[in-house]
Formats: C-alpha cells, sequence, structure tokens
C-alpha cells in the first residue's frame, strides 16, 4: 500500500460524510500519497475502508498515530481538532482543518486557493478550511472584488441537510417517508444536534443551523459573516447572512445581493467575468431556464452561478443565486486543494 | 340554503385550491351569504361541494351566471377574470379578484385591509388581492413604515408548492416518494405549469416562480417589487426579490432585508412593534429556538414573524424571517377580509 514517492497522508474523521469525501477526492485527484493513515474516534476504529482498490482499516485517532505524518486532513468535529491538531502539528504534520476550530484564530490562514492560495505562505503549522456556506460565496464573489469592489453582501442560504452529517440525512429521509404516509414524526436531530428542540425538517424550511449567540444572529452567520472578511482581507467589507436549512440532501444554494465599491457593470460584463473566474461554472440563461439547481452540483467540484441581475434601485448592485455541493468544494475538495497548493508552493516538510 | 339576510356572493373557481380555502374562510368568519353560487370551469362543473352543511352544485361561470350577484370572489386564473370580472360587474357586482389579470391596473385597488383597507373606497367594481408572497411582506412591514419610513426592501423567498395548485402537490408528493425509492422522476409541472422545461423539486431548491421577463427576473419577482410600491403607496421605495420555490407543501417563508427612513431603533423596539401590528403574531425568542415556520403556519390566519435583528454593519438597516399560510392570508383569507371590509365601508350594492 506505499508508493515510492508522495507524503504520508493521515485522514482523520474517515468514517464521516466529509471524510468519505475526502477520501473519493484524493483519490480522483491523484494526491500523491505514500502512505495514507484513516483515524477515527474509538467508536469507528476497527472499520473497513477501500482506496484506490486497497483495504485500509480505520485507527483511533491518538497523539501518537501522527508520528511521521506530513499532511493531516481533519474533519471529525471542533473538539477532536481542538485536541489533536497541535499533536499532529508537534509530530512534523501540517494540518488542514475542516471544523471551525481555528478558523478565526489569527494564527491560522483560512484558505480557500481560488481566492487567497497566498495566505498559506504564512502558516504556523495549522490551516483552516472556511465553513461549506462561505466557501461556495467567495469564490463567487471573488471576480467581481477583484475588479470592482465590495461594499456590502447579505446572503441568505437554502442548505442541504447532508452539511449536518449523515445522521441528519437519515433523520431527513425517514421523516419525509412517514409525513408522506400520514404517520406521527419525532424529530431528534434536526435543526441542530446537541440543542434543546428539534423540529420537522421533511417538507419544511427551518431558519436555524448552528446554535444562536446573544446577539440573535447563528454560530453558522456569524461564521459566514467573520471568515469572508477574513478570506478577503477586508476588515470593512460589510456581510450579514441569513442562514435556512431545507429538505435538500446535497447541495446548498444561496441568494446573494452585493453592492459594489466602483463602477456599474451590467449584468452582461458580470456574467462574462464569472464565466472566467476560477473554479466558476456560469450557468445563467432565464429563456432557456438555466439557473443552478442543488440537485445539479450533487459529485461537481464546480461553484455554479446564475440569475445574474442588476438591481433595480441602486446602480452598484446586483442579485445572483449560487449553488455547490457542501461536502466538495463546501469541504472536503476545498481541503483536498488546499492540500495541492500546499505541495505547489513547497509547504510540506519532506 | 338561502338566508334572509346578507349578499349573493359567487365564488369562481370553487374547485381550486384556493377556492377551497376561500369556502373554508367564509365558513368560519360566518360571512353573511344570502345565495352562494359556485362556479367553475366547464371541466370541473357538476363537482358537489359541500358548504355549512348543504351540498351545493359546481355551476360553469358563465356571463349570464353573475345575475344577481353582489359579491364574486375569483380565483380561478388571469384569463377567466379578464374574460368574467367586468361581466360580473356590469351586473352589479363587486370582485374580489385573486388572480394577476388586474393588480398593476390604476383603475383597480390592490388591497391588504391591515396596510390600505381605505383604498377600497376608490374602486370600480374590481378589487385585487395582492400576490401570496406580496401579502404576507407587506403586513410585516407596515407597522415599521408607518412609524420608521421604508428606504429599501431586498426579500429571498422560500415558497410552497401549493401557490403552484393542487396538481403541483400531488407532483412533489408522487415525486418525494419516487426519490426516496431511487425510482426515476418525470417532472411535468414544476416550476411553472406551461414553460418549457420541468425540474425536479423534492429534495431541490428552483430558483423559478413563474416565467422569465426579459430583465432577468420572474414575474413572480416582478409582482413583489411592483405591488409592494403600490399597496404602500410609495413609489420611490426600493424592493427587490428573489423568489425560489421549494419541496413545503404550504407556507411561504421570506428572508427580508430593510432599511429604514428615520430612526435606528434597537430590534427589542421593533419586536414590541411587530408583536403590536396588526395581523401579526410574533415567534421569536432565539434562546427558546422559537421561531416561524412553514408547518407551523398551516391553517392559521395570521403573519408570523421572527429572527428580528440589526444588521451589524447599518444602523438603520435590519432582517428578520416572516412566515404564513399562502393559501390563507396569502390568498383566500386576505379576499374574505376585503370582502369583509367592503361590508364594514357599505361598498357593496344592496
Amino acid at each position: 500500500m506505499a508508493n515510492e514517492t508522495g507524503y504520508n497522508v493521515a485522514v482523520v474523521g474517515a468514517t464521516g460524510a466529509v471524510g468519505e469525501q475526502m477520501l473519493k477526492t484524493l483519490e480522483q485527484k491523484e494526491f500523491p500519497i505514500k502512505n495514507l493513515q484513516l483515524l477515527s474516534s474509538k467508536r469507528s476504529a476497527g472499520k473497513k475502508i477501500s482506496f484506490k482498490g486497497n483495504e485500509y482499516t480505520v485507527e483511533e485517532a491518538t497523539p501518537e498515530a501522527f508520528e511521521g505524518v506530513q499532511l493531516a486532513l481533519f474533519s471529525a468535529g471542533g473538539s477532536v481538532s481542538k485536541a489533536l491538531a497541535p499533536e499532529a502539528v508537534k509530530r512534523g504534520a501540517v494540518v488542514v482543518d475542516n471544523t471551525s476550530a481555528y478558523r478565526m484564530d489569527e494564527n491560522v490562514p483560512l484558505v480557500v486557493p481560488e481566492v487567497n492560495e497566498n495566505a498559506l505562505k504564512e502558516h504556523n503549522g495549522i490551516i483552516a478550511n472556511p465553513n461549506c456556506s462561505t466557501i461556495q460565496m467567495v469564490v463567487a464573489l471573488e471576480p467581481i472584488r477583484e475588479k470592482y469592489g465590495l461594499k456590502k453582501v447579505i446572503v441568505s442560504t437554502y442548505q442541504a441537510v447532508s452539511g449536518a452529517g449523515l445522521a441528519a440525512v437519515e433523520e431527513m429521509k425517514e421523516q419525509s417517508r412517514d409525513v408522506l404516509d400520514e404517520k406521527e414524526i419525532n424529530p431528534e436531530i434536526l435543526p441542530v444536534g446537541g440543542d434543546k428542540k428539534h423540529y420537522q425538517i421533511a417538507f419544511n424550511a427551518i431558519p436555524q443551523i448552528d446554535k444562536f449567540q446573544d446577539n440573535g444572529y447563528t454560530f453558522e452567520e456569524m461564521k459566514m459573516i467573520n471568515e469572508t472578511k477574513k478570506i478577503m482581507h477586508q476588515n470593512d467589507l460589510e456581510v450579514a447572512a441569513t442562514c435556512v436549512r431545507l429538505p435538500v440532501e446535497t447541495g446548498h444554494s444561496e441568494s446573494v445581493y452585493i453592492e459594489v465599491e466602483k463602477g456599474s457593470p451590467d449584468a452582461e460584463e458580470l456574467k462574462q467575468l464569472l464565466s472566467d473566474g476560477k473554479g466558476i461554472t456560469l450557468q445563467d440563461n432565464p429563456s432557456e431556464q438555466e439557473y443552478p439547481m442543488a440537485v445539479d452540483s450533487v459529485g461537481l467540484p464546480d461553484v455554479f452561478v446564475g440569475r445574474i441581475r442588476r438591481d433595480l434601485d441602486r446602480e452598484n448592485a446586483y442579485h445572483f443565486w449560487v449553488v455547490s455541493d457542501n461536502l466538495l468544494k463546501g469541504a472536503a475538495y476545498n481541503s483536498v486543494q488546499i492540500a495541492e497548493s500546499l505541495v505547489k508552493l513547497n509547504l510540506l516538510k519532506g
């Protein structure tokens, strides 16, 4: 199972929804791996997972498991990252962390390669992968920011259940059947595992993702607000978010309003600009009913943008619709892209 | 079946999703009816419908059917209203029209009783009932407009399938089962019956309601924009909308951003103001996860408002979440409220 060239890679949280997509992405992108270690909680240790035709046994993530690891991809929850990412770094690994544990740490770069790849050069062992809903939005915003500058962003999200994990997907599916069969339902996970109350997600829209802060915004909304400013290195960028969970399995959608700093391009100019943007696929032809949709995004790494149109009142304002697979570009794919950038920029230790 | 007191009432489109709710609302509100006529297309004529314990036979809507009718509630599509509303008026009826046929006609008042009941006094026989997504929004906006003035409104909608009719609801339900069973699906109605392409609504979000205009906005979006200005009698009000169809049976949700003209009340002041607002029920207690949701709104006439919070960047800006049963306050209930206002203001002919 060992190659001569490549890196010693550990995937932490290998049995989760994102971990599964990480392995698929590493496979598809043919990331150079010398040794692969699949790590998880004690509970999932012992499971078998196949990678490039070989079977791997998942091991418990312990500090010692990171001996010799050069690249560790973490996606096993914030507390695991808090406990083990420093242990991995201590042993020489560079950590790409897909939890919220380090995202706003000023010593940790928060990176979407299409937007701020160079921030990787200042890493101190840990690099944070942004929140799923933030990533797809900043990819869509970046070409506009670069050319016209950004003043204000208001986003309302339409987020898929797989962002809350595999158990949440199962809850949604079973509950959907029960509602269709007019059976009683008993929500136990959504909107937020671990919060006090749980609500029906089937055939509903829940305006809560993650818990509430004292200011009336949810943590998910504050993530979008703070992470966008950090990734774009623009503290005075106005950002507001309303995050809503939908009965969609995979694929986050976003209704985005922006005001630009300078200029007032027409919608066609913005479409051209975005169609040339890194990581973006434009799907914008209203007369043919072409626009991005969650179900069409599943399994694809692109950020899909459409419905681009001018605000009818403000010269410098625009509306558009952004969709992406929340498990791929929103999580696993972006993490592996970061890993590729680390290789390209020669930032992994030999 | 005839009462001594009350009015001769015709319900046009009695067999549709909204018609059904109209009859329920007339019953529940004990609207004074002397004679009731249930009218429909030729196709549905002959069906039996029960009202207040009596069975009625649905008749074909023809010009002559309106002889002697004092109040006609239309909800059978724009072309039926275009053809028959003038015939009803010619015969002495006042028409409350729930289609988009006359909404932007400057001789036709567009009325939400909580907002602009007095506009009824200028009617010329026809009164238009606004679009469902507009009604619930203006009910929530009105107390704020009255006290602080409104400068800008940006709304992203989360709209239920029943707004597209009973057949669309059936399509969503069957399709949901088929997707859960991993069967092939064959969308035929949504997003818009009569448009070129049809897409999966089950476990998806479709950013199209009604057809597209040349400016890149859909007709639904332009309805929200134009109707809001008309109902609020404020042509310079900035309004923008993105309308999205969800796999929800009944209950439209809306993520609303506003900028007020004067003052900068804190969120608690706005909550107090809205909890006192006509037709509004406040559901806003984040620490207890209390906020409005589509499934909780079904069958209730209220407009539910929650998640009220200040924008973090602009002093005069706020965000909130508005939910209402699109078939009730969004359609049937508002039409019957208009009828009640006509009675109260003595505007029905004897």
